[in-house]
């Protein structure tokens, strides 16, 4: 049995001693290599044995006046799919030209929503009274695992004999989700032993209701992470001169090349808004499996000014954080450095520049299917 | 403006001026390497100017009783989130020591879906009568465009003065987004120039139906690239001694840590298939932005044999591929060869072992929730 | 535990002995009669004691140009909602005056969907090619359970351990839940006893699959019972005069109103689809409960001609017979004749008359609301 | 074109009017009769002709403890799908058996949400920091219009350059959507005139946010109308007296027979909750087409004691009220009397006697579908 047994650790000579173990096995050897230690990967990732390199792109400008970021902004991007860097470019470009992209910052809120199960129905609302009035030392507990998180508030959900609590943080420039499960652990071990109410009750910590890694009408309902609403109106001239289209082709265009989304059943409205998320992340250290529960952006178009088009876009759940995880490796904190995305209130800004982003994007691929360029543009950059 | 313009190209020379450029406006120097040349990035990303790093782990060894993976493998993960490398090799020991994992492959269908807009609803039915008619010359140009595209069907789905035509193709290794782009192409010019019945009829080519980069219900119900069953029987010892709980306590607990599922609006029902799916795309070279489409996998449980554990997950979407995009880039490929995927068969080799390493993920997460050593896990393993 | 139990059975001394018990038990005293007779009531309730008396209304005319439905028709509706039969009446009166509603009936399918259970899923696949195999014999099985039905197809959708069967059959001028449950049944008995590769499997006639009685997105992309689609061509002359709204007020005003459709979660994209199906139901002894899967109708405006608004809608699903169940009853019966929907492709016909009545309404509500009218005349219809 | 046009009015001799021009029109002559006069129908429908009679059943008894019914209930039910009534009956009795079915109500909040639109996406941050500021007075003009409704709260929603209100409101007995329309758009009057910060926004009473009508996640995560919970312990020996089915059995049973909610892409998770609604509505003067919105339900089943059965039902949202609309007709009235459904927390009563017997059905039916005598009592009860 111990031979299938991975050897541990985080040190150099584990590292080393994996490799081995993998090459004894199936006679690979794995020798890619990279700035970053090994020892720095404590938190990240367990079984280290090498790196995965991917290529990286720099797009933009992007012109922002948004709640946080505001001026020009170069944007590093990493991904695989041939035309989407060419793709943003275009976008930012574009919207530069009449004069960049606003965004707001509504809220950043992450959760985590343990359930709370007793043995009958009737025994979920005493538990919620006792809840509400316990408030307080109950945010003593979480808040006492954290130096950034706070708690916000506990929003209640009843479920057949179960009560669902949805633990709200603000959690600082962290995405924070490893902060939240740690601070609402503690939170309900108090409750666990705290209400006596009651005996025989059981808790998990997870219940699957905050939308962690998964597409969650609630978070788009509700958010979850950052919060951000974006807009650009862009002049006829510069559509018609960058994507060879009016801006009245262009809403008409964009309705009907979207209308499969209802029948398919598509959460959300855009087209690929997960590409743009996924290029960024990738680039700045985030956890890019997060895309799942952010890709639900709502985007519309309407003509303005004759000519103009006037786009916005509601992003109501953008999980990132400019500390923590991945964002200590050092192509990832070069790259949130480039975007100026570093102490108070970065992952706020870093968030808007992802929604703008991500809008920037969209623009040039509706553009694209709008004027039968979509197909020739792939073969032309997403062939070798 | 031509300051806004980034100089292009795909030679050393051209990445050494966009450093340059992205020098004199930020003043930042980027200079990750890697052993890819940038002339080999053509068709995976523009602008390059560098080069991210990610960790790398391998976790096994799985073993898996496949359609077409079997025996044991090594399998590379790349992931920013601690805890998910040492979950998933406790899932796969556990599943070893079992007996393996069991996967079926049930189908691998890729499309594209234009709309094609009409004057009258009543356009439509004769529109669609002359699709069927001209089936095999609308195939034949398709696939004048690709080497391994098959296209399969056509399906039709008619809204409002428009149909959605779901060009339905096998792609054999590749996962295929780009291949059915250009095929679909080439075959609505065809329809476009030959379908004479009609005046003045439009098409797009995308109308965001086939869930490209969106979670879909479509999806969900009749696949999108790879379709993977898979199951596994864990033996009641190795559950006690592995994830220190009994088999009834797992279904049990199962039901109520995923119970938010249902109220919070989530597709599919899993907790984080999403990620181990980024993490081995990462490793493999795959497009991770995909996760969005493939993340809503079916597992369930039950008890059997009294203390046994039976586990089953229905993946009705996992899209990879084993050749084309950034399956070419060298450590991706060195992990493909480590897997075995390569030639023949392999990108269905290669869902499967995607599909057990996510069923491995989940029955070693929905053990650590249920005896609560979930929060614990995550301080240990998810901080530095 | 008899004290418990009501007096069963279907003639009228039975219905009296159950009034007689009720009033022992209760004090109260039931007697609204009809001209209904209680025998007559057997197939469609059981327990009878008495009858509703639902207020009717008639609207139109309505102007159609159907697949089946042609020219002028006086619609039945029965509600209890203020405001309902005006407006829809006011959006028939707008449409004739344009010309009319064109319909076209794209297929009517209705389905019932087993779910077959095996100890292993490498068990799926032989069963579904036996399956395959033994088409003719099952659906000469199922078929002989009913003289109207016709078993198309059966599709196969693997799930874990299990498949599920969707036999799908057109049902003559019947609804057909009932209908396709009968055979259903009777071919899965064949099933069971001849499909002897497999011991000890298991089946259950429902999956929930087949969203009977449920919204249900597959209900949406592939369609349950009618699948019509229709259109209006507004003239702008008549939308000012009757709705006092110009085309392009209407669209715009559309897309903001229906915006939270997308942020609730709302399946499908109508306003209030529901209110035209229910009474309509109602008038003509359909099964009410089928609006739930019948309400996800989608609907969309365009500016034709400068001033014109061109409204078209798809209903993917209109569970509604013109045979069998309530459409016994008596003034049920009186509808159906005064809608000429008797004899064959009548339910393709009553199909089509609902789609465009429900397109009225939604054109006239949307114009209420566009134009801010839609409090008002609620205050001075939907009131005492 | 004034032959197009029904006559008007509320009047006997109007009704006599239209029933004399539809026999003109069509040649049929309508003539069913009630006791509810034409003049108490204002409010109710409009175009009045006539009256459709619905069968009706007595089911129960019901024995209930709820947080408000308290007892023993005869309930009417009307319905045109045989088998329903007398598979209701059978579940009420085996809950009776086993000491009843509980009932806790959660809460009643009834939404109308108008969207307010911008030029721009900054303006919405200071029109929501006015209405937080001005709620009193907000709150003041909406309950102008009403003696019962109380606006609670107004939840904020920013969505693209615009906001959604959703004003919540607790109705009294009234279901209240007549209500809450007329109430929040006296406040959007009110907000209108003086929100001097900006000029030209509009708004739209209806943003379609709410769920009127339409099946919505928001609904079934923040619930709409009544929001109960209920459960019910059924003893072993009465399941299988009454089911012939083990609780066991009946556990693994309903997980298969439920099993495609998730791939048909299901809102809830119940079998046919929309049934057991239908039938009570229509026998209560109850909006019918609410069942839409309503019929989401979450029901789960576990074992318990070896071999009880322990079934819970969550429904966030049933939509009944006991004054206004059709509950002034005759029979709805007297059908509310039977049911004790009058006077003060009526309508909370009612909500709860909905959800104990959509939970009865359920049983039922589940009892049916697993011990294969559904297709069977189907063809008994449900054929001529």
């Amino acid at each position: 049995m111990s031979g299938l047994l991975l050897p541990r650790g985080y040190k150099k000579e584990d590292t080393e001693k994996r490799k081995k173990w993998i090459e004894d096995k199936t006679g690979f050897h794995l020798n890619e290599t990279s700035s970053d230690n090994p020892e720095d990967l404590r938190g990240i990732i367990e079984n280290h044995v090498g790196f995965i390199h991917l290529p990286m792109a720099v797009t933009g400008p992007l012109l922002i006046d948004g709640s946080f970021a505001q001026g020009e902004y170069y944007v590093p991007l990493s991904t695989l799919e041939g035309t989407l860097t060419i793709s943003m470019t275009r976008g930012l470009f574009l919207t530069h030209l009449s004069g960049g992209i606003k965004t707001r910052h509504i809220k950043q809120e992450m959760s985590r929503s343990p359930i709370f199960i007793f043995n009958d129905i009737d025994r979920c609302k005493p538990f919620l009274e006792w809840v509400t009035s316990n408030f307080e030392k109950i945010k003593c507990e979480a808040e006492s695992t954290t130096k950034h998180g706070k708690l916000l508030r506990i929003d209640k959900y009843p479920s057949q004999n179960s009560v669902i609590l949805d633990f709200v943080f603000s959690t600082g420039e962290a995405a924070g989700q490893n902060m939240v499960t740690i601070a609402t652990h503690k939170a309900c071990d108090y409750i666990k032993n705290n209400y006596s109410c009651e005996k025989g009750f059981k808790y998990y910590i997870e219940s699957n209701f905050n939308g962690d890694k998964n597409p969650a009408y609630k978070s788009l309902l509700l958010g979850r992470c950052h919060y951000v609403v974006g807009s650009a109106l862009v002049k006829g001239e510069y559509l018609e001169r960058v994507l060879h289209v009016s801006a009245k082709e262009y809403v008409e265009g964009w309705t009907q090349c979207t209308r499969g989304s209802q029948e398919a059943g598509i959460y959300g409205m855009n087209m690929h808004v997960a590409n743009a998320l996924t290029a960024i992340y990738l680039a700045t250290g985030q956890d890019v499996a997060s895309v799942v529960e952010n890709a639900g952006g709502i985007i519309s178009y309407e003509v303005r000014n004759s000519n103009d088009l006037y786009a916005t876009i509601t992003m109501p759940s953008i999980t990132v954080g400019t500390v923590g995880g991945g964002t200590r490796l050092k192509q990832a904190r070069k790259n949130l450095e480039l975007l100026g995305c570093t102490g108070e209130n970065s992952s706020k800004k870093l968030a808007e520049i992802v929604c703008a982003c991500a809008l920037a994007l969209e623009l040039s691929l509706g553009g694209a299917i709008i004027t039968d360029e979509f197909a020739t543009a792939h073969a032309k950059y997403g062939r070798k």
